[in-house]
């Protein structure tokens, strides 16, 4: 499915760049009640990792919690305040269950919106399966991370994370100024 | 188009499940003027009745009101409260006229917001004709109950029912935590 | 592009009344800290003039001014308060710099969100360029003026005011209540 879309679009793969030296930061957040009690297997968090090793990107944490709001606000403000992180990638917590409180919790710590990216994921996820208009995810920008909701499913997460992963370092390097 | 739509994606008749034996519960709002005074007939709200007959929910509420903002939400809280419908459809009042205001008194009372169904709507509706860019309409979730606002044109209601139609019991299902 | 895009929606032009007489009045608001010192050409505002010249509108105002909030509020108030102008369209600001701060100054002095005219130019224009996604550009109505944020390339505020030119039109009627 990459290759068709890289065959759709060429300028995908413009943003990485042969060579760049420094490695971005990525914080990775599974929010999920059931996977932060061991009662299931955390298989999306292991896609999104899988995923990221195809751009030049370290994880440097990866953590589990429940979907509790205040711990999720407290987790993205940790990882862009003192860890410094380029980048938050969460998965979990954006359906419609009472539980699912991740947007809501990303919203309140968040600067500035950038819709086109939930907008991008669920449009092109859109085509393969309907269900992506269900995902309630939203990104945005604490000063200088951008935080990102992956959806909680496996395939949902990896999906999504498919459609954005090679514009990302032009929009990490807009927010360090690196380049614009 | 609806059948080419299911070639397209045939996961999309999947929340249909067969033999499903509760039959959901549905208010239809719609928000006009000129219907509500009875200058105008109501064919939107009569044609998103008739799709619904193609799903196994029952419309167990109808009224027409003007578009006042504080009767909006005054109906909205009292189908999501006290009749406990499981999805609420509004028809009107998303344009950009001085009196369209449904989204805004939508977004009053709905906990949380759910932008891909009024994003879905769109993009597919914008393939039929640029004008559904011009639909204000947001979507949302208050305590189980699912709000959607459609546009007021009956066919701009029509079409954009039909993108979501099938997708939502799995929307539902997930609100009353029978799936996830 | 423009012609393969009128065979796939001919009713592209319906917006664009053979004889329609009022001439809109438009202000242009270019957004850029080098463009207001003189270090950078503004080709982007002209480009956007350039392209207007194609709908019986008129630009009444056209002016560049840094990234600063508060004045970019000032001027938008300005240009729909006291000008009275149909349309603003700003260019520039809607990035992830830390000095990009359009959309977040337009949210403030629009009173009706138009969700589906960013969506619509931003869904378009990711089938040229995936960094579409990366606009965090918004719409709203405040009053009788719509005002409209364009990314700020030359490339980006032209393909986007592409989509959305012809059926502005029908948008600006429906704010004057000519036709709804």
């Amino acid at each position: 499915m990459r290759s068709e879309r890289s065959e759709r679009s060429p300028e995908r793969v413009e943003g990485r760049v042969e060579g760049r030296v420094e490695r971005y930061k990525v914080a990775v957040l599974t929010i999920s009640d059931k996977c932060s009690k061991g009662q299931r297997e955390d298989k999306s968090g292991a896609a999104v990792q899988e995923l990221l090793k195809q751009v030049p990107w370290e994880v440097v944490k990866y953590e589990i919690i429940p979907d509790e709001p205040d711990m999720i606000k407290e987790r993205l403000i940790y990882y862009s305040d003192n860890l410094k992180v380029g980048l938050v990638l969460t998965n979990g917590g954006t359906g419609f269950t009472a539980r699912d409180l991740t947007p809501e919790a990303t919203r309140e710590v968040i600067e500035r919106e950038v819709p086109g990216i939930p907008e991008a994921m669920r449009v092109e996820c859109l085509k393969i399966t309907k269900r992506a208009m269900l995902s309630r995810a939203i990104a945005g920008i604490r000063g200088r991370t951008l935080i990102i909701n992956l959806p909680g499913s496996t395939k949902g997460a990896k999906e999504s994370l498919e459609v954005i992963l090679d514009t990302l370092p032009h929009g990490l390097d807009m927010i360090l100024e690196k380049e614009h």
